[in-house]
C-alpha cells in the first residue's frame, strides 16, 4: 500500500488516468494538475492548479511519458492552460522526493541535478522497457499491415537488434507467420536468435540481407539503414524505425529512392493507452515502494 | 501453362492486377475490360471495350470478387464507365467456357443457369477460403489493435467457429499472445481446440463465457451474438464480425448498449490486395487447369 505517500501528477494524456486509478487503489494521496477538462470523476483525488506550492508535500512528482520539452513545457492534453516546470517548482519539492517521467530531455536532467532531486526515467528500467515493448510491437505490426499490400504472414522481415524491443518484435512477427531474420551484433544474441527459430545474421552483412526483404523493423539507435542498405531493398519494401528519434534510417535517401520509411516513436500511448498507462503505473508503484524500503520506512 | 486459353477479365480492383500478371506469365491470352484508367502497362494484354462480342472466344470470364450486383452491375474501380452483365453477354460465351467470381449473388447464379454456363465461386473452395483466411485474420487483428485501448497480447479473446477462417483467427491471436477461447459446436472441434492450446467451450454456453471478455471474433453466419450475450459483455469489449453479411451479431442491441460492434467483410482486398490477388489468381489457374484436364485437353 501507498498510504501516506503524496503523489502529484502534472499533465500527460490518457495513460495518466490508469496511473491515477492504480495509485488511489493503493491508498496514495493523489493531486492532479492539468486535468481541468477531464470529466471522469476520481473519488478522493484532488484537482489542483499548477503552482509551486502544490509540490511542498509531494513525495513524488509524475511528469508525462516524455518528461518536459527543452523549454520546460509539460505536455497536457486535459487542459488548455500552459504548464511549465522551472526552478520555482523544484525549489518547493522536499529533499526526499523524486521526479518520475518516462524519459528525460537534457533540460529536465539539468534541472533535477541543480536542485539535487532524484530523477527516475521509467522507460530506462529493463522491466518497464520490456513491458512497453509489447504495445510497441503491436503498433508496429499494425503499421506493417496498413502500409503493405501483402500479408505479414509469409513475408520476409528483418528485425535489427534483439534487445528489449527487438526480441518482442521478432516474436510477434513470427507469431503471425512471417519469415524473420534477425540482425545482431553479439555471438550470444546470434545463438539465441537461432534457438528461437529466427534466421540470424551479423548487422555488418545487412546490405546483402536487404535483398528480397519486404519489411525492416529497426530498434538500433544509430544510423544503420544507410543509403547503401536502402539501395539494395526492393522498392515495395517498408522500413519501420522503432529506435528513439531521429531513428537509425537515412530517411532522406529512402524518400529519394521511393522506399517507404516510417519513424514510429511513442506507439504504446497511441495504440494501447490503457495498457501503456498500467505499465507506467506498475513501474512507478514498484519504484516508490522500493524507495520507501531503502529509506527504511513502513511500506 | 495456359497457352491458347483465352481469359477475359471484366472489372474489379487492384487484386485483378495480380491475376493479369499471373495469367500472362503462364502464357494465357488475356483481354481486360473496365481498365481504361489503368496506367500500368501489361505487355501482351489487350484492353477491350465491354461488349458481348468480346466473349465470343472466351474460355473463362473472370468477374470481380463479389461477382455482380443483383442488377448485373460489375464493380470496376479502373473505369468511370458503367459495366453490366446481361443475357446478351452470356449468349456470346462458348458452351465450354465458365464464369469465375469470388462469390455469386442470386442474379449471377440464375443468369449462368439460364444459359447453362458453369459458374465457379472461388471463395467457396476450401483451399481458396483457407488462403483467404490469412489476410482476413490480419485485417481483423489490425481492427482489434485500432479499436481497443489495450494490447491484444494478454487480452481475453473469444473466437466463434473454428472453421476455415476461425482457426486462422484463433492461431493469429495466440501468436501475438492473447488468451484465446474457442466457441465450437462439434466434439471433434472441441478436441482440436484443446490440442492447439485454445480454451474450448460449447457455443450454447456463450453468454456465460462472454463475461470478462475483451474481444469477440465471430465467423458463424447465424445470429449468435444475441442481445442476451451482449448484455453479459463488458462495456469496453469489441465485437469483430467476420461472417458474411449481415453477420451474426445483434448490431442494433450492441449499439444501444454501447458495445462497439464492427462488421468486417472483404478484408483481404483492403489490407492485402496483392496477396488477395495472388490467392484469386492461383485458385483460378488451378481450376482452369483442372477443367482442361477433365476435358482431356492438352493442359
Amino acid at each position: 500500500m501507498l498510504t501516506g505517500v503524496h503523489v502529484v501528477l502534472a499533465g500527460g494524456d490518457a495513460r495518466q488516468l490508469e496511473v491515477i486509478q492504480k495509485l488511489t487503489e493503493l491508498d496514495a494521496t493523489v493531486s492532479i494538475a492539468g486535468f481541468d477538462r477531464l470529466d471522469t470523476p476520481f473519488p478522493g483525488v484532488s484537482k489542483a492548479d499548477w503552482t509551486p506550492e502544490l509540490l511542498k508535500t509531494a513525495d513524488a512528482l509524475l511528469l508525462p511519458a516524455v518528461g518536459t520539452e527543452d523549454d520546460g513545457t509539460i505536455a497536457a492534453i486535459f487542459t488548455d492552460r500552459e504548464m511549465k516546470l522551472s526552478d520555482a517548482y523544484l525549489e518547493e519539492l522536499p529533499d526526499r522526493s523524486k521526479v518520475y517521467a518516462g524519459m528525460a530531455k537534457p533540460f529536465l536532467r539539468k534541472l533535477c541535478e541543480k536542485h539535487r532531486i532524484g530523477l527516475v526515467e521509467l522507460f530506462e528500467r529493463d522491466d518497464v522497457a520490456i513491458y512497453n515493448s509489447i504495445p510497441t510491437a503491436e503498433g508496429a505490426l499494425m503499421m506493417a499491415i496498413q502500409n503493405t499490400d501483402i500479408t505479414i504472414h509469409g513475408s520476409s522481415c528483418i528485425v535489427l537488434g534483439l534487445g528489449r524491443t527487438g526480441l518482442t518484435m521478432a516474436r510477434t512477427l513470427q507469431g503471425v507467420g512471417a519469415k524473420v531474420k534477425a540482425g545482431v551484433r553479439r555471438e550470444e544474441t546470434f545463438a539465441r536468435a537461432f534457438e528461437m527459430g529466427f534466421e540470424p545474421f551479423h548487422v555488418s552483412d545487412l546490405a546483402r540481407q536487404a535483398e528480397g526483404c519486404d519489411l525492416i523493423f529497426n530498434t538500433i539507435p544509430n544510423m544503420i539503414i544507410t543509403a547503401q542498405v536502402i539501395s539494395r531493398l526492393p522498392l515495395h519494401s517498408v522500413i519501420i524505425d522503432l529506435a528513439s528519434k531521429p531513428g537509425g534510417t537515412d530517411f532522406r535517401f529512402a524518400e529519394k529512392r521511393g522506399v517507404k520509411a516510417l519513424l514510429a516513436p511513442g506507439l504504446p500511448g497511441i495504440v494501447a493507452p490503457k495498457t501503456a498507462g498500467r505499465i507506467i503505473a506498475n513501474g512507478l508503484i514498484r519504484m516508490i515502494l522500493e524507495d520507501s524500503r531503502l529509506r527504511g520506512e513502513q511500506p
